[in-house]
């Protein structure tokens, strides 16, 4: 293969729609006033999706290691009952890559994205994306994904080193 | 009433047991190495209640404008049907203000909490607690609660400006 440099996007809900949601204070959502006015409420942000065989939300927090850029994609994975989401404890920007949810990876649709502070993303049940890619000094994420039942396999991997796709700030 | 003062007690999950949950890399969790080493996920970090009547999981974010100290209390609320959680997508403090989930909000029982960088706070069901007090600029919290059927209220709300309770950096 032939190394690719994937462009880095901004994200934005419309660009990120088929792989999830944004989570945001976003312009489109639905707000209100609380708090005495000490706040504004961003309602319901993100499809929280934790499949129909008796799964639970699970709140997990990653500690992460930085990347350094340019880097090579290692691998790509996904879970196939629920779905998992990334807002970060800081205001670093993060990297977010994905593909769609399609069986087979489409190594050709993969994309990249680049979240800036005040921006988490949802993975959509079973979209594929890249292991968390933190920037600049180790930081915390919060989690949202499925606990399940014992017996079901939540994650699907696909390793990725030999397309040669990088990323480069 | 005599005007008093909460002490600011700094915030452990020992301390806020009663309470809920404190939702941190914490020492007690169970932790995985992820990502080829790259992360570290601390596991399970907060009982999700949305109770029983048909109710299911919401993410918000609430923007915070800070709060200047000292500042006296103004009311007290709680969420009957469920837990509500607080995480800063900033590393700065928060105070999280918070009473025993008895019927009638016990003035005498009320404590203060200071949030630091990487803690965040679930308030389990029923929990009285102050609205989000955040501290020297507006900022976003991830806040999970509860989306609920029409028809079933989730607050209840006491005036406590009377009570001239006052926290003091």
């Amino acid at each position: 293969m032939t190394p690719r440099t994937l462009p880095i996007e901004p994200l934005t809900p419309e660009a990120f729609a088929p792989f999830g949601d944004v989570i945001a204070a976003r312009a489109d959502a639905k707000t209100f006033a609380i708090n005495q006015g000490f706040a504004t409420r961003f309602h319901d942000l993100a499809r929280v999706d934790v499949g129909e065989e008796g799964g639970a939300v699970c709140v997990s927090i990653f500690q992460a290691r930085p990347r350094s850029l340019p880097m090579r994609l290692s691998i790509m994975e996904r879970h196939p009952l629920g779905s998992q989401a990334f807002v970060a404890m800081s205001e670093l920007p993060f990297l977010v890559v994905v593909a769609p949810p399609d069986t087979v990876l489409d190594l050709g649709a993969i994309r990249c994205f680049r979240a800036g502070p005040g921006q988490g993303v949802n993975y959509a049940r079973g979209v594929w994306h890249h292991p968390l890619i933190a920037l600049e000094r180790p930081s915390d994420f919060l989690v949202l994904d499925r606990a399940g039942a014992a017996g079901h396999s939540n994650l699907d991997e696909v390793d990725v080193q030999n397309a040669l796709l990088w990323v480069w700030n």
